[in-house]
């Protein structure tokens, strides 16, 4: 037996290099926990490219995820973005997800 | 030309160390595969957090994901929290997929 | 404050040594960036299974994600599976995402 409920899950994929500084953004918005997987990629034109961050087949990205509420993703999406995208390269997405649990689980 | 069709993706995330015990339970239940990736992260009260396992900054973690079916995916995710999650932290959850295939691709 | 519009996500799981070649592809078409994960796993008969590429417990495998829109994710699906998927495991799927982005942000 699994109970379901449901939530959005906020997707940061940014620079290495200030990683410690979002995931602080993260605990200090409230969230309970993230998770980071290393990432390359390429950027595109105003979102995720600039000269130093040229990413093609480099490793020097992060993916952070939060799994939280929609209120707590706007929140630190707009303050990730604010402090940190003029200067880094970054995009945030949002996606629904449904969390599975144990019935005799706590929340 | 693809055709598509509508499946769930069940992403499991938790200590590296019961990867295997985790797979084998995924493969038993009948699913047809999965992909598996390192992580990292920080825990929550209750879900993630326990002293031997304090994630942050480290990848002593994994994400396993695996499409299936909504059945499968409730199986799934009850076998692995009443097998490890009061001794391991992990979370799952599940999201809607839509898989894309060539029309000549047999299911 | 942030505006949000939905996209679609385009996720293809398949071998490392194709990276190249299905970025290209993802380029050509004219995405405008993509990330990518190092991933391992265990394919599926006629997904991802054959006997180069049994993949479990090696990391021989990316993931690769594009933010785009529903035709470019077919057009980009339909060209990966019809060049590499008969001579190359991979899975591809989609899903829909709210890209979240500070108000003054130029789309």
């Amino acid at each position: 037996m699994t109970t379901h409920y449901t939530a959005k899950k906020i997707i940061i994929i940014t620079e290495k290099i200030i990683l410690d500084k979002v995931t602080e953004i993260i605990d200090n918005a409230g969230a309970t926990g993230y998770t980071v997987t290393n990432a390359g990629g390429k950027g595109s034109r105003g979102i995720r490219s600039n000269e130093r961050n040229s990413m093609t087949d480099t490793y020097a990205n992060v993916k952070i995820e939060v799994i939280t509420s929609e209120a707590l993703a706007n929140d630190i999406a707009g303050k990730v973005a604010k402090k940190y995208f003029e200067n880094y390269s970054g995009i945030t997405y949002m996606e629904d997800v449904e969390i599975l649990r144990p019935a005799k689980f706590k929340v």
